[in-house]
């Protein structure tokens, strides 16, 4: 059984907004043991839409679609279905009066009141259904949908789901339940997919170990992927090829012993939790360039008060000095992006946070602030606690975010060195 | 002219990488007058991507590839789009030197040194390129390429470009100025694109707008998107249409006078930048529930320096005392999460900080901590500033992530409304 997915949106397409959906959607499938093919991006053209659902359904056994039902006009993904599954379009009476009992309690909620015409004719828009559609109950104003071709015409189930990613996943659980769905899921045999990450490997490397043991792992589906530094391996399998995952892990466990975090597909975020967790320690961050991303990322995870204190932006060097302690004569001696500098941040967010571990950023994220010396991308990371400390002078390549996104990677996995190594 | 672009790689299709290529590639397209017909995301599958090739080729006069460049053997890209364009792969020996000396180059660095074998077999396979390709040189150790169809056969020019953010942009001149491309190009005509945005309105009310001159901007391609609370018009046209542009703007911003903040593209981020350093002020923030995302969104601006000092980051109760000097007996009083402590957070990062302007929040972005009275969602946005204050409590939807994300939205907003309303 294979999935195929389409994101709808000409502000998807032309890069504006990022989508958060196709993944998502992906992610469930798989684990629904459907496999997924392609995900196709279209604006919002009707056109493109069509020819996007017909190449689909060509080798696919189920699409999904996301976006282009709201209100307005550029929102024609429920006609351009029913036109690929040749049913018409039919107003659902009971749909509108749920949609406008809808629309009627967020207005209630809001200090500026739109215009009533206006909102009715959003409500009757959306409530336009394909004859013959299950209608998934809406979760912000818009009605999900599952439509079928029309009777005697070839084609698979269509699922259309809405853009706003929270009102696609509170939809998901009616979406699987529907009938149509249902016939598919049933028909799917479990698959599996288990991680492996590593810190400082090559993917060339990696490359040398699966060609040794390429013939007694031939059931699994192999992909390697190098981001940010980690190089993640990812397996699918399905049940009959569940034997072969032990060979494949002991031998990347045995080849690159020195390098491999997780096993069990926990992210660095999570090892970290964990180890913080473990010790009974809490975390405190003093950021310059990285400006609060770190700590951001370790207030992520739900239940991260446990271990993290809080922590310091130091944009300015005179708020090293006022709020982390960093003494002025160092910042002139050795400049704000040093060794030095780092690990005064470290030990003056521990001191000023009271946690046992502290984390000290500071460096160059461009475009501008570079010299010759320390051109832009250095970057001094230090991590200070009771039972030691680290530190690593980065030489980051990319622009302004790449900098600072692999900053926080790296400090991440500074601070889980020093946990699980000391 | 019409492009369509191909994201090959199975960690995006399943959702553990966000695509960043397409997106940015669309872009660039898009100022070069090239028309953007369909992404399409495929897995490391040689099958799927040579039909994702063949159906984009039919209705597209350019196609761009995106990953599948790595040395490893799930990287195929190169030899599919061979195999497309009727081409056989030939060992390139001039490429194959230059990535010898790059990979060395980058050994040289590391601490860990790789098996010599192991790198010379992966550079083998990256210099490996479809007969009669142009070459883009590598900006990390994979090089793109322009693959046009065998003499004789039918097709359109294939710009293959590496996954890697940095490295695709990199290279994205070179493959600009190869013969191939640039005939693609000469045939563009220009495409102006937009941007007017929103905070506060209806989608629904938009569309009355747009109906009612629908028949004065018929040569625009407006698209209307809701995003985090904003509501973005996006517009694109080629010159013929120009002069109906002014009709829409003209529109929109007697309609919305009370919510439109930018005509231009600009962002809140930007607008918010310009109206700091137009009045020399600085900003500081005191984050509870963000947890320093704030700050990190006000430094990803270059030049922030300019107009940020710092920030605090005050996750435990005991941070939002001892760093930004909020009574104890407030939270114990009005707890951790009111109007009075968000208040007293934007008063003490200004104090802390000696900035002008101070940003506190505190919420309850879940999944724990919600109550009857304050359930998952609650925040308190608080604005400091000697010319007034602001205050906002929210009852977001939605997950950890998408109340933390929306939440810093809403404060740059509220920063914006003191800054150009007082």
């Amino acid at each position: 059984m294979r999935a195929g997915i389409v994101v709808t949106g000409t502000e998807v397409l032309t890069g504006r907004v990022s989508d958060r959906n196709g993944p998502w959607i992906a992610d469930r499938l798989l684990g629904l043991g459907v496999d997924v093919g392609r995900v196709v991006v279209v604006g919002d053209r009707p056109a493109d839409l069509l020819a996007a659902l017909g190449q689909l359904a060509d080798d696919h056994d189920l699409l999904v679609t996301t976006g282009g039902l709201g209100p307005t006009a550029d929102d024609l993904t429920a006609a351009v279905v029913a036109e690929h599954q040749g049913r018409a379009m039919v107003l659902d009476e009971a749909l509108r009066s749920r949609i406008t009992a809808i629309v009627d309690g967020v207005v209630a909620q809001r200090r500026h009141r739109p215009d009533p015409a206006a909102l009715a004719a959003g409500t009757h828009k959306q409530a336009m259904v394909p004859d013959g559609a299950v209608v998934l109950a809406p979760v912000g104003t818009a009605p999900g949908l599952v439509v079928t071709p029309a009777p005697g015409r070839d084609g698979v189930p269509i699922v259309v789901l809405p853009g706003p990613p929270g009102e696609l996943r509170g939809m998901w659980p009616d979406a699987l339940a529907a009938a149509p769905v249902r016939a598919v899921l049933e028909r799917a045999s479990p698959l599996t997919q288990r991680t492996i990450r590593m810190w400082g490997s090559w993917e060339a490397e990696l490359a040398v170990t699966l060609e040794r043991i390429a013939d007694r792992i031939e059931g699994l589906e192999v992909t390697t992927c190098l981001r940010d530094g980690e190089l993640e391996v990812v397996t699918r399998y399905r049940p009959e090829s569940a034997d072969q995952y032990p060979t494949l892990q002991a031998a990347i466990e045995t080849d690159f012993a020195a390098t491999v975090f997780s096993v069990d597909g926990g992210s660095v975020d999570e090892v970290v939790a964990g180890a913080l967790i473990d010790r009974g320690w809490r975390i405190a961050t003093a950021e310059s360039c990285t400006g609060g991303l770190l700590a951001g990322r370790l207030t992520a995870r739900p239940g991260s008060s446990a271990y993290v204190a809080g922590g310091l932006v130091v944009y300015a060097n005179e708020a090293k000095t006022t709020l982390a302690g960093v003494p002025a004569e160092l910042i002139t001696t050795h400049g704000a992006v040093s060794r030095e500098v780092a690990e005064a941040l470290a030990a003056g967010a521990r001191a000023a946070l009271g946690t046992e571990l502290g984390v000290g950023i500071t460096g160059i994220a461009g475009p501008d602030g570079g010299t010759r010396d320390k051109p832009v991308g250095t970057v001094h990371v230090a991590v200070s606690s009771p039972t030691g400390c680290r530190h690593r002078e980065l030489h980051l390549p990319g622009d302004r975010d790449a900098v600072r996104q692999r900053t926080v990677v790296v400090a991440l996995h500074e601070v889980r060195l020093l946990l699980t190594r000391s």
